[in-house]
């Protein structure tokens, strides 16, 4: 059986494996802009309005024209003739004279020849038709000018941005109701090993359930991408062949979780650098869970064959596949991932030269989080089931020390 | 026109408020497992198998006696009769008689009286029929015992967790392909005010599109539950109370915008207090932006008049409307949620007594993150499509310094 003979740390392995991607163009689709979170955009969004699109005000009060109200002050205050008040959102006809004012209300459109907004605080009714301004303002006080948030023609959004909830009103404010975005990704999953089974299957002695397409299948969902199930093959070249070439037509990327022997792994190795060229670019990272992954690119899409266990196979699908998952899909730029930063409760070794990923679970304490390793040799799935996240510990270093702070990345 | 006589700090406003909200017992449902990602589950998840469900070789080698391996090393090999193969996914037949092993691959199942596998890597082919042994193995050793992961009988899943992949997979590898959720939380949204139009329509004077069901909408989404638009209305009481009625009875929460001006503002607390007892909690907190937050319950469901600015909107729906939507979802204990360590680049000026939230964006240095604010006073959506966090200068800080290491909550 052959040894991997050149492992490569994760960082370079993806490096690597992202030069042979080729740049990916997806197809646009037109989609309503309240469906559309978590879409990424697949061109420009520019504004056809300025924002706002009048000049407003951002008080109740009184608009004015704010010479004025110079040197008005409690015990000065000025008097300002009261010629009406601004409707809520029509046009207003009210034109200011000097030494006029009107009414208005927060959002309200100002007045022609209004250049200002005295808080109502600052004002009181002198007599019928008159207002005393016991407070002066200057041009452009608590006004929002046209264009101030957006000018005309400006881009709002750039290309390859995933939609949040702030990107939905911006568009809607703007009365974008469809947006252009690119398709979703269509993600393959292939389970193999003799010795896998259907969830729904009776279990019969020596056989596991499929844990590995559902975990996945939700990982590629949860970043906006359509999970494709293949089933289950067993660990024969030929059905393994047919059914990735299938796959791999009709999606976008393909994921092959091997079968846990070495032999079904070569298997997989052998398939996937049979379905295209280049093939296969990496074989065994110095990372663990997850050594005996393969990266491959097969004719312009990305193949991987991911470890039969589902720890591993869960924690290289997010250190390796969701980047590629996110460049796939378009997006341009990854928005800064938040963490955790906790004190480790335990000393943990780990060997030189291979960086160590290990699940903890996060425990709240007066002092901050505390991070909890979850151990059991199994590494199965409930390893996951009970952590937070991952701590990473660098290839550099032979271990981690209890009380350490470490950074967790959530999962 | 009334001021806020009152202003509470955002935690004491959401601990007030939640104090009001009764136990909420949502109907539950039962969904096929492969689509419950998100989902809370309703009640506690126990394994009916223990998992592994069957005693398995961690290694490709051969399944031993471990007796039969004591005092084995390079010098002095153990030699052991190869009495058969393990198949994967099948019961073996294979029994070890002293003195005997058997061919197993990582993965399968260890025949009757085998306690311990050896790796490959310490054996080599004897002859025909027999193995050269020249590593010792412990009892257990490169074995994953039965319910080594999760014993017969053991809660795996809690109630009131959200779904995560890992989740998803544990639930296959127990053969659970249905599982029971709690419904979907069902949250209304109405905007008000005379000035706001449907985004599709035409803008004329005076007018702006309504932002805020749109980007409420997708935060509701994003955390799980089912937007029910309740459309646009005017400042009159009369329309507000009929909408808000049909919305709250259909629904399970109800998100007010009001109008943008005091009167409008004092028209939506108005008719929330005649939505049911015990009525508004909340006017007014002393944060910004969203000073002019209402937080109701009525007859047993939260009520929110969130104001019509959409950054104070958005915020005020983040800080406080996000943990009540996640209590009212069945969720139980909330996940840590990450943050981005920052170093800020500007002065912020805020006033004592009021918490502020800043936007800024991140940009990465050598250094780290630096947290640039992104300023404009006219506190648009795109003050927010512009900005990945939101940075929180403290009720009793007079401002930030540049320079300072901030937490930025990502948004």
């Amino acid at each position: 059986m052959p040894e991997f003979l050149e492992l490569v740390s994760p960082d370079d392995a993806l490096q690597h494996w992202m030069a042979y991607l080729p740049a990916y163009p997806l197809e646009t689709e037109l989609v309503d802009t309240s469906l559309a979170l978590g879409r990424v955009t697949a061109e420009p969004v520019t504004a056809s309005y300025p924002l706002p699109s009048f000049t407003r005000s951002s008080m109740d009060g009184y608009a004015v024209r704010a010479a004025d109200t110079f040197g008005a002050n409690d015990s000065l205050p000025a008097y300002l003739r009261l010629v009406g008040e601004v409707p809520m959102g029509a046009l207003t006809e009210l034109s200011l004279q000097v030494g006029e004012c009107a009414l208005i209300h927060t959002g309200g459109m100002l007045p022609d020849q209004a250049d200002a907004v005295v808080m109502v605080e600052h004002t009181q009714i002198a007599r019928t038709g008159e207002i005393e301004i016991s407070h002066a303002v200057a041009q452009g006080e608590n006004v929002i000018r046209m264009g101030e948030d957006v000018t005309l023609g400006e881009q709002v959004i750039a290309p390859g941005v995933r939609l949040r909830p702030q990107e939905i009103g911006g568009l809607m404010a703007l009365g974008i109701t469809r947006v252009c975005v690119f398709r979703r990704l269509r993600v393959g999953l292939i389970s193999s090993g003799d010795e896998v089974i259907p969830p729904a299957q009776e279990l019969l002695p020596g056989q596991v359930r499929d844990v590995n397409s559902y975990s996945l299948g939700a990982l590629v969902e949860q970043h906006g991408a359509i999970p494709v199930q293949y089933g289950i093959l067993p660990d024969r070249a030929e059905a393994l062949r047919t059914t990735a070439q299938k796959a791999l037509a009709e999606c976008d990327l393909l994921l092959i979780t091997a079968g846990s022997s070495a032999s079904a792994r070569d298997l997989t190795s052998q398939v996937i650098g049979e379905l295209g060229k280049p093939g296969v670019l990496v074989h065994g990272v110095s990372v663990r869970p997850g050594k005996p992954t393969i990266l491959a690119v097969c004719d312009g899409k990305a193949v991987v064959g991911l470890p039969g266990n589902p720890v591993s196979a869960m924690v290289i699908a997010i250190l390796l596949v969701a980047p590629v998952l996110q460049k796939l899909s378009g997006i341009s730029a990854d928005r800064p991932r938040g963490t955790v930063t906790a004190q480790l409760s335990l000393n943990l070794a780990s060997q030189a030269g291979r960086e160590d990923w290990v699940a903890v679970q996060l425990r709240r304490t007066a002092a901050g989080y505390q991070a909890d390793p979850v151990f059991g040799k199994s590494n199965l799935i409930f390893t996951l089931v009970r952590a937070d996240g991952l701590v990473r510990i660098p290839a550099a270093a032979t271990g981690l020390s209890a009380g350490e702070m470490v950074e967790v990345r959530l999962i």
